[in-house]
């Protein structure tokens, strides 16, 4: 591929590089010290806020648009990404808002424009620790940084139902794919991974039962106990599992019933 | 929308009424006496089998697709199609079959016809009462006929890994979204609805556990005992509570932890 070296290249020729009307979403969530975050950008002279999106190469697999993406905004590799959703409303339609957009930047894009027509977007997350991601906005965008998931700021066009049709997915998939791996410190008590449950799924959990659940997993090892004064106290450590963790990711956890 | 009242100039002409690169299979399993089936069709003169699938319109929301193509395969109207995954592989590329394809019927494609280009696709699923089916081939198709999931035949593509997907989806959905409305009749036993989850889930439950979790959705209003000789051992009979139902379909049902 021609390497695109100017913005204005990009839009008006990238019919020839990406495949048409489709683009991808990531939706960033970020943990740390129970906290949830997710990570948004902020459009140049515009007062309103997006997810941190792309196009897809007509050579690239979906998955690696979207790490590719993931990467160029976050600096993060190597992050288990969920295809969730994909939005499609004719109502997403943003030709007039983008006309005018570039114009301001000094593109003057042609009715028939790849870029104006409609688009379909497909929408991935993760969840990754906030502390280690150093956020980078592109040529197009004010600013980026991390919003509490409470308090989000004004959306454009669908991304506030995007955002809350990931996290509604994520807490889903919760009891059937296992999360933790890039968020714990390699050995960690079963309060702490209970912890992160709880964040995600913004309510209190019962501690037997969690833990109950979590070991019927298989998915944890047992290590030593962790040092304390009280010894007879102090909770027993654990790692995941990494090949057992990995499975579960791609098979699933089967549970209920 | 002009009518296209010929498959040449469907194909021909095709991207000036649907959305580039893009496709629609639906994944139809039908359920009978506990029984899984999954509707397939055989393209003429092809010893292989695909899922009834078809193009989105430049005006039509893309849940209105599926279920027009559903509806056109089936007779079906007014049923929940799920949408589980979009399928991009680059490996998806059939571009020398179908132009051989097409030929065969007739159609002498250019190579930049718009079928010729790389799609993706974007899986749907239902779980319908396959004996209120009438499945009907299009003017590409030799048969369109029930498969059982556990005896699948040979088919193209990557439509085995889009069966194998969306039943897993499925699988896990079933924890948190309500089955059955379409399946039972108006009024039924927990065995009847257990039975249902059997099959899908494709292993017995225990019925004290079933039954207590199935209670505990709200979703099933308690009717008459089921008449019979030994009334004292005779079921209660429960009917779906629609509202409850739909309001689970659509918000999903919490479990675990």
């Amino acid at each position: 591929m021609k390497k695109l070296d100017s913005l204005a290249e990009f839009m008006l020729e990238g019919e020839k590089y990406f495949l048409p009307g489709l683009s991808i979403d990531n939706v960033i969530f970020g943990f740390h010290d129970n906290q949830l975050k997710v990570l948004l950008l902020q459009l140049k002279n515009v007062n309103k806020w997006i997810l941190p999106g792309g196009f897809i190469l007509k050579t690239e697999e979906i998955e690696d648009a979207a790490l590719r993406i993931l990467r160029e905004r976050t600096g993060l590799k190597e992050i288990y990404l969920q295809q969730f959703h994909v939005f499609g409303s004719k109502k997403r339609n943003k030709q007039k808002f983008f006309k005018d957009f570039y114009k301001e930047q000094g593109i003057d894009l042609p009715e028939n424009s790849w870029i104006l027509q409609r688009f379909l977007t497909i929408g991935f997350y993760a969840l990754v620790e906030f502390d280690k991601v150093r956020p980078l906005a592109d040529e197009l965008s004010a600013q980026i940084t991390w919003w509490d998931i409470t308090n989000l700021p004004d959306l454009m066009f669908d991304h506030r139902e995007i955002v809350e049709t990931a996290l509604k997915d994520m807490r889903l998939k919760i009891n059937h794919q296992p999360i933790g791996f890039n968020l714990l410190p390699k050995e960690f008590t079963l309060k702490n991974l209970q912890s992160i449950y709880e964040t995600v799924l913004d309510r209190k959990l019962d501690r037997a039962n969690f833990n109950r659940k979590i070991l019927s997993y298989n998915i944890l090892d047992k290590k030593e106990k962790q040092y304390s004064g009280g010894a007879h106290k102090a909770p027993y450590l654990y790692s995941f599992n990494k090949h057992a963790y990995f499975k579960a990711l791609q098979e699933g956890l089967e549970r209920n019933f």
